[in-house]
């Protein structure tokens, strides 16, 4: 990502105490409406999850409530000052509001369904939405070329497919979890969605690169910088992440009174693997993620069990908050900024074509999956519809395309920012609404456990690993095989990860296979990563 | 407090992608660099604490690493964008670094002593800090006249006086926690120096609108303001935390699944305070005191007991980062900044005059206390020098000078900010490294529970409260007489808390004197408010 630099600016000292003392009365007013916005959201957001109100679910709320105060803020004639007070900079979301958002992400990610299904999510997330980028890219291009719609270069078509190829996972998946659905399922729009946002944004910062030095630039340069933003990021996530395990395990901070103190170093370590790969000019985003993965995985068995409960309802509240403050500010700011709505046509073309993207997203890659998984775990079609019915745009793409309007020529960034606030507040507003109703229509809610639910957890379990590896048949395509020899691959680093990671960097090896057995047996019915549940849950469940 | 104004400008956009990545990259790397101070100096600290070696408590350590990173920074030509991420901005400071400190300062604060102190603590604060102000500005002012010192308008002086006459009480509380003092004396350090920052607030504020409307105000207006300032402030502070109280007694959220909600609202709340103050023209400091007392005190018995152990854990891991970021940032910045080390006179000068201003408050006070005090609850010689001692000056001195660089003429304000870094400096470490030699030297220190600290509880307690109420003896002079009442007033606002604030504001009325009856006679021996201890013990005491 790249957020355009130096915020936190000082303005000029000004001598006159006067309006100082207006300004900064105006600045108190800003924050007091913000946090007054965001008290109404978590009040509106449980009093409608309480009555069962699936139609306008939190984010959503949110997103009415910003939209609502910004269009008075808007009509009334409201102080210059207190306005700029509301506008969503990039940079602040960059660097304050994502950061805690994707991290709670990885951090919330139980390695047992995300592992089971882990090449599936790998290849909807990476392969697919690099399909869909392209697919969009391409169509948005063409229209413009036979005068549909705005016309843009070819590489900046390609920057707006990538940007609203990032799906915003918050809202559909707590209605998941309130309907309860399965656990496959769950674990693939989640993954799907956490992974795409880290390959969408390197994807729309190589084709950023790309535009901004566009001579003697050719393909393989495109794939070696992208591999570069993201194996980079990827790897300095992972490496921050192993060295907390260290830290955490070799330190002896998990004895009772210096429990604020490791605390404080373990909500240090997620900013860290941020800021140093901004630092290196990777992505902060993808980074981040990686690291809670792997400090979930890791570094949080090393922590006292008061601090283990502690953490996770931290990041927990800190990841509830930004990402509602998220959905306010976005609706703010669609309401208060100047928006060309000049080309309604870009507008209406675009959402059919992120239709037409997402399903040879889903159902090409489900397809190919499908092609490598036994008969027994194959991805039924109806989940292939609630996945591809789930990719709803939020803050990351909104992001993308504000900081687009730095980067683009005049008219261009503009026509991209219009578009993708246009489609947010669509896709949050009518799938976001609309998702409970899916769900029971494609039937793949509630308790569907004697389906399909038990397979996704036992893939982990070696004893039954070996169930659909040794069934492959002699008449299989040479493609086939490779696909399975993926599939093995992904199998081989669950073994990595119990015969050496685990021992290596946590403290509890010896009895943590069982402990997780046990575990993964009495919740197999639930959901078991609960995003918006009781923290004592998550504590206690790794 | 009147922080200048409109931060977070988002800079103008910048169409230049490769500037962008830059200054983006720049400011990834100051933001490292800070983490790495931050990690550094809690590891720093912890091990210092671990060996006992009191000479650099944490504060100082912090401190001395800014001031190490500061000046190597400023030797190698390291890039200004770099720089300009560490910069201390007074805004950021009054906006985010302040509020969850001083919030942690109330909400820590456990009412039992300081109560039972109360009389003493409101005379050191209010009236002590009052007399201090004034002793400073006037020996300024004088050893300007007298050509001691660079000449300062008499207002200045007072400003001066006033913003000097902010104590911290970090560094020294946290080494009466680990050497255990006394019960009293801790109650009287901690509460004179959390409200004295309220009171040197106003009237810093006071003085500078006094400067700025220099024309047609007379003594009576000046007074006024003051009082609109600290009345109205502490009023909204305490209205605010009425308010949360009777929403989580009446919201029904204490059950187990809603935790993160009632977290999020609770957090909330302190920064609504400071707003709703700051949008009202008035100090959000003083006011989000108060919050945080009120919140502790009635809204936290309200919570689910797994949200009063989270929300403890959570104010004191964010004050304990602050806190931490405030001295790096302290030292990182009084290394970078421009001084005017021409007038090391002022500097001299001013360290003595805060000396004698100190004793003034101290000595004076303590002498009017004691006589409103029965024989037997007198506080002693030795309390009053470890209290005089214990006035090191830090964040908020240095924030308020900072201010006042923007707010007064050129040389004035530079000269009034350079004295306040000095004496920043010399006390943090001076007097921080000395406390443990001087409470030894004082003999206040380890267990001294058989001389004077039972006393303090029982007053709140009304079986005994009469012991000292009907002692009075026929002798004793009018002036006495009104000391008593005031006395009796504190008695009173127990009894008032007792039998209508308490069963109003909280839901656990019923039993909730006798719990605190047996906790407070289990710790009587430990001081009860650990400010960094383990928060098992904080959530389950109130």
């Amino acid at each position: 990502m790249s957020s355009s630099s130096s915020e936190l600016q000082i303005s000029p000292a000004i001598h006159d105490p006067q309006g100082q003392e207006k300004q900064q009365q105006a600045a108190g007013v800003g924050i007091l409406l913000q946090i007054m916005m965001l008290v109404l959201s978590f009040v509106l957001g449980h009093v409608l999850r309480r009555h069962k109100f699936y139609y306008l679910p939190e984010a959503s709320a949110s997103l009415l409530i910003g939209l609502i105060v910004g269009g008075l803020a808007n009509v009334s004639n409201t102080e210059t000052s207190i306005r700029t007070w509301f506008n969503f900079h990039d940079e602040f979301f960059f660097l304050f509001l994502l950061p805690p958002i994707i991290f709670q992400s990885g951090f919330s990610l139980q390695p047992k369904p995300f592992f089971s299904n882990f090449g599936a999510i790998v290849t909807f997330s990476v392969l697919g939405t690099f399909v869909a980028s392209i697919v969009t890219g391409v169509l948005v291009y063409l229209g413009g070329v036979m005068f549909l719609m705005y016309r843009l270069p070819f590489v900046e078509c390609l920057m707006f497919g990538s940007l609203i190829s990032a799906t915003d996972p918050v809202t559909v998946l707590s209605i998941f979890q309130e309907l309860g659905s399965d656990v496959n399922l769950y674990a693939l729009v989640f993954g799907e969605s956490v992974l795409n946002d880290a390959m969408a944004i390197s994807l729309y910062r190589t084709m950023s690169l790309v535009r901004s030095h566009s001579t003697g630039q050719n393909f393989f340069m495109v794939i070696v910088r992208f591999l570069e933003t993201f194996v980079g990021s990827m790897s300095a996530g992972v490496g921050v992440g192993f060295t907390s395990a260290l830290l955490f395990k070799y330190a002896g901070l998990d004895v009772d009174n210096l429990q604020n103190l490791e605390c404080c170093l373990f909500v240090l370590f997620p900013y860290f693997s941020y800021m140093l790969a901004e630092g290196l000019s990777l992505s902060g985003i993808v980074s981040i993620l990686f690291t809670g993965i792997v400090m979930k995985h890791y570094t949080f068995s090393n922590l006292s069990a008061n601090s283990q409960r502690f953490v996770s309802a931290f990041f927990h509240l800190i990841s509830s908050l930004a990402e509602t403050f998220v959905f306010i500010y976005m609706g703010f700011d669609i309401a208060m900024e100047k928006h060309s709505w000049s080309h309604v046509g870009f507008i209406f073309f675009s959402i059919l074509f992120i239709v037409i993207a997402r399903a040879a997203n889903v159902f090409g890659c489900g397809y190919l999956v499908n092609l490598a998984r036994p008969a027994h775990r194959k991805i039924p079609m109806t989940h292939q519809k609630a996945l591809w019915y789930s990719g709803l745009r939020g803050a990351m793409a909104f992001a993308l395309a504000l900081q687009s309007v730095h980067e683009l020529p005049e008219g261009h960034g503009q026509t991209i920012f219009t578009a993708t606030t246009a489609i947010v507040v669509v896709t949050v507003l009518l799938i976001g609404g609309s998702t409970g109703t899916m769900l029971e229509a494609l039937e793949v809610v509630g308790d569907s456990r004697d389906t399909s639910l038990g397979d996704g957890f036992e893939v982990v379990n070696n004893r039954y690993m070996t169930r659909f590896d040794d069934e492959g048949s002699p008449s299989e395509s040479g493609f086939r095989t490779k696909l399975r020899e993926f599939h093995k691959s992904a199998k081989s680093f669950t073994e990595l990860d119990r015969n050496y990671l685990t021992p290596f960097f946590t403290s509890n090896s010896g009895d943590y296979d069982e402990d997780d057995d046990i575990n993964g047996d009495q919740h197999q019915e639930r959901i078991p990563f609960t995003r918006r549940g009781n923290f004592n849950n998550r504590g206690l469940n790794f």
